[in-house]
């Protein structure tokens, strides 16, 4: 009785005063990578440029240093917001944060898309994860590690090409996610967005883009040139996803973390 | 007896089940202003110019619409890295994690703030928060609502000129955090980061920016030009501050958001 009344004492107190809503004592872990010229860019876009501006002692005795950049929306760590392949969706700035803080989960499919540059993962890729995890919860945002992302930002071994201009289009190499299995995790697992560590969500070899079509179509916004998806596990983990907030823009770049 | 076991098991399924990791249950909150050609920039500052590259249904048949945009660092909703006003501190890029993302606690002084344009928020602001609150939590993230938030983007009224060029520096006037509240804050509270809802945490009259160099050289960073901030309480929310990862950048356009 004694212990019992004790073991009740500490839960109550931990109940009370427990509750941990700050975030301070979480893990983060930057799924970003960092801007510069060498980021990656689809072989047609404007690439990134940073102009120095300021740089060393002013007259007034201070220290001072600025710089002004250019680049296209769709270019390194970036979000593609529904607008991108879907007339009158969502543009960059008015996707829900609802909609880009959540439940992680990451589906490794680096063991089949190594062997093969044109791998598109499959909803059968989808049932095998949750046989050997549990279901994918409702509202989740789906990562796929396709191990892609360790060539980062090697274009040759990246994008299957270091050429650029239209011309490169047809030499792009890179896994993706297949429309078949974009439309069972929306219809099935009602997912709130898709990211993964190639330059984008539909594979290189992809002339109809049916996968952005297929998410964006649903207002699902996908993360492209995600970082470091091999330090996550399988479950566990929280997703913030920040883009910069450009008025009509139709994506742009992208703060991704997790959170443990 | 039987009650308190029943209480015990309530607590017990409580305290294993029901601890609420995940973010989706949290109000979000966000305190950026989109970025536009009406967004404030410095008045000498490189403004934010976004270029149309494509909008409209494809000769393949899909829709597409995509753009290109050119800013300053400093523009808009943004984070100043601490080298910005210090040489050889962190970079935008490698400020951590830990420091953008925490309890945040608002300070209110738009009461004396609108009655004088060139107010600066002294230490004994500070103390009379804490008197009507309680002491400011270590480690904190301090936003402080000047009330010229609700001038944006009217430069007239936010800056205290719509005037461009290096003429106009010396008609800015806005209010701003003192040195002395800044150092202060770093050396009492050990503070994260700090933000506000004018252009610059020094205020409109500054010529030496002591503020800006106080926080920066000992790495706290600041957020500028922060939105709806009298949507929060004084207390009770966390802070997630995400900058674009400009590699090497000065600050950078900021998407900072809060969570309750």
């Amino acid at each position: 009785m004694k212990t019992i009344a004790f073991l009740l004492c500490i839960l109550i107190f931990q109940n009370i005063f427990g509750q941990d809503n700050s975030l301070s004592e979480r893990e983060f872990i930057d799924l970003t990578h960092a801007f510069s010229e060498e980021s990656v860019y689809w072989v047609t876009a404007k690439e990134f440029q940073l102009e120095k501006v300021a740089q060393g002692k002013t007259d007034a005795g201070f220290y001072y240093s600025a710089n002004n950049f250019s680049t296209a929306e769709h270019g390194g760590t970036h979000m593609d917001a529904p607008i991108h392949f879907a007339e009158n969706k969502q543009t960059v700035d008015l996707v829900p944060l609802e909609n880009l803080i959540g439940t992680g989960v990451k589906i490794d499919v680096s063991a089949k898309a190594l062997k093969n540059p044109d791998y598109l993962i499959s909803i059968e890729d989808l049932k095998n994860w949750e046989k050997e995890n549990s279901e994918i919860p409702q509202q989740s945002i789906i990562l796929f590690q396709t191990g892609f992302g360790k060539f980062y930002p090697d274009a040759k071994k990246y994008l299957g090409t270091n050429e650029r201009g239209t011309d490169a289009v047809k030499k792009l190499h890179f896994p993706g996610l297949s429309p078949e299995a974009a439309n069972w995790l929306i219809k099935n697992r009602n997912i709130k967005a898709v990211g993964l560590d190639t330059a984008s969500i539909d594979y290189g070899q992809s002339t109809n883009f049916a996968t952005h079509v297929a998410l964006m179509t649903q207002n699902v916004p996908a993360f492209e040139n995600v970082a470091n998806l091999e330090k996550l596990p399988a479950t566990g983990f929280q997703v913030i996803a920040l883009p910069m907030k450009l008025k009509g823009g139709s994506g742009g770049p992208l703060r991704i973390i997790a959170i443990r």
